[in-house]
């Protein structure tokens, strides 16, 4: 970010308070682009993104796609299921491979915690973390903080709870650090198999108890439950997490009218969130995705383009 | 269509002959197009077109493609393989969720006839079917009518047989439907088992006997046997297949010299149609396959972009 | 070629001295295009190229997407895992369905030796051999020819070893012929198993001892070793093999101070090369990477561009 001095978007950890607000203000910018009837600047005309996926992400890879496309940058695609990576190729040898070529940001995405940062030492161009094993995800937190700003204003005091598979979660991590930064309150629930032993370094509380807090709630994020984890020891049936965690009609009522309802997608209707609950005006999910698109855009904008025009110009018609 | 007011393309069914000329008429305009030294024209500049492909097709996909580029659209794509489609999503929230990333048009492909009609409800975006199980693939339609038009001239009382596995086939479908609405006559040909048990609803005739209309064809269609429902109690051998349902030299001998061979590819030579015959100059094979490109660049300028602009102004150089 | 009147670029066997000397001295200029802010020009606006690639390989293809997109070109992917190729429709039939889409030019990469030169004979395109089975490579040979002559100047007289499995290397075959055409000395050292049984043809000496000549060299070219044929008769254990014919760390340090290491990557430290050896200085595999995409944009254009316009004039900013 411009003002941290960095190239890169690691980890939601390495961002101030200003520093997102930052990102959102310009995200409100990139927003009108997307309106427009070609919604389109050069503000990234001759960049080059490449995508470097470990991991299958058709959404995530779709939103920055889009977002790349809108600042009219180039996209180079290395996804792992094509590539050479399956001849056994080093991650780092193939970093300075796709560096070789040209390209001045890289999106990555890998199950290992930390591939990002080993990826930003190896390279010249700009890191995106865009998920690193249960580590961080900040382009999804950053979206969420955008798309709750939007609607409740200052998040200062707000009570946002974050429910499900914690431990398993980047989204979850990434979300808390940023809520909280925001000057949020939050929480995380679920089941005690699926919190964090400890919460020290987290800037939260926790509760096993859904029920004990949903009345109090402003933001009711829900996290998807993977289900491939499911007849493993410490998760419930997904019926039992249904009742014990899942966001049923009989909990939604007693959100508050104004009480946001948020998830990351891709939902499992009936076990995350009932299916009638996921179409509530409350429920902001789409939206969700739409400002996915407007925040990547800030993003790429404020790590490969800043600094080179001003902003202005660069938001004329492509 | 811009004459019946929709949005969509999804059946042949939905169109009139009106809407097939002015479909016809726009494709003769952007065929020219593509003899352009530099064949693009920004008719549809800024705007995002969204493959949704839940069965493979590398030939009607690149087409599509190859028509969205010569309008200088954008496009993105959500192919089942690689796509959270995986992960149990619903289609329902896969359409909303590509549409909240913003996307004009949807060309979709999927194995449940009658897809493309649900996807139309839940997008804001224009549907184009691209093939729905074996129900209906209309631009594969229009783009046969287009080439059989520019070799015979209006088609009324032309007489066409469409040969193979009727059964199994939206592009026996669309075409019968479509050959019908511009006046032609349709027959078709195949084993009982593979002809519908009833042609009621169907603008046809039908026979099990290929010999006894062959002299008297202006056309001669050739759907693809697929060669994976050998083995199955309907289907005859292939060998079987050639000799009673084949195009055979004998048979093409016996075709007036203007009757054309067509045949929506990719061919099984040697079984549909004989080698030499795929190759004659009446068998247009080759040439179905441009004027794909030239009327799916008409449906998309229809669906999309008409209205905005006058199309004179889009043909422009891009 | 220009020179040549070719159209297509098949082998290195069908370029003689001048025709690669051309390709090398365009190839500078557009290097330069690389480095410039905006890397684009629009020498190729209008013209689309087609990937038809039965093999995986990433890199490869990355590298020719990022040559085309510099040069403004369109492109188009038919690759064999999402293509009715697995319909069992032929070549030939495949290549005539793509060219009738409208394609100028058609980079193939297949497992059968000469199969792009029957390609040639079956669509008006360009046709660019990308690999052809163990048969010929040209575009990596002419890259790592420009990045040869980068460092040592003319070739002349030069001594080239190239290392490794000479059999079942395409890599090998089209630079012994290139490396000759410009004048070098080139020794092929592997194990009598790994070296053709006669060099009848070859303009090249052959040794199964890499120490004989490791202290003469100019360049020591390593090829990749193919880890899957591990456990055939004919390959020894990657131990053995790293032991006798992997540049280590003490064979490295007998090459002169200004002899290149070379390697078509990705490379299996620790097989073929030390890892150690790798990051030297002088083994300049990463740049021959960045080489590869100007060459690519020399030989895109050359073909299917030049005569159209002075190149100045397609040099000039995008």
């Amino acid at each position: 970010m411009r003002r941290s001095g960095t190239r890169h978007l690691l980890s939601m950890a390495d961002l101030d308070r200003d520093d997102i607000e930052q990102i959102l203000n310009l995200t409100e910018s990139f927003a009108e682009v997307g309106e427009r009837s070609i919604p389109k600047v050069p503000a990234l005309r001759g960049k080059t993104i490449a995508w470097v996926f470990y991991e299958d992400s058709t959404r995530t890879r779709l939103s920055f796609e889009t977002a790349a496309k809108r600042l009219s940058a180039d996209t180079m695609n290395f996804s792992v299921s094509s590539s050479s990576v399956n001849k056994g190729e080093s991650l780092r040898d193939t970093i300075e491979t796709i560096t070789a070529m040209g390209i001045d940001g890289v999106v990555v995405r890998h199950r290992a915690a930390g591939a990002p940062h080993q990826v930003a030492q190896w390279t010249d161009a700009s890191v995106i973390n865009a998920g690193d094993g249960w580590h961080q995800h900040p382009t999804q937190a950053l979206l969420d903080l955008y798309s709750a700003t939007r609607h409740l204003g200052e998040l200062d005091g707000k009570h946002v709870a974050i429910v499900g598979d914690i431990n398993h979660s980047r989204v979850a991590r990434s979300n808390a650090i940023g809520f909280a930064a925001m000057g949020a309150q939050v929480t995380l629930v679920g089941p005690p198999t699926l919190l964090p032993p400890s919460l020290a370094g987290w800037p939260v509380e926790a509760t096993h108890d859904l029920d004990s807090v949903i009345d109090d709630l402003d933001i009711c994020y829900l996290l998807r439950m993977q289900l491939e984890r499911q007849g493993q020891a410490t998760v419930p049936t997904l019926r039992e997490y249904h009742q014990e965690f899942g966001l049923t009609s009989a909990r939604a009522d007693r959100l508050g009218s104004d009480a946001l309802i948020m998830h990351p997608g891709p939902m499992n209707r009936g076990v995350e969130i009932a299916g009638e609950v996921a179409d509530r005006p409350n429920a902001i999910i789409t939206e969700q995705v739409a400002n996915g698109v407007s925040v990547r855009m800030a993003v790429l904008f404020l790590l490969l383009g800043a600094g080179l025009e001003p902003v202005d110009h660069n938001l004329a018609v492509a």
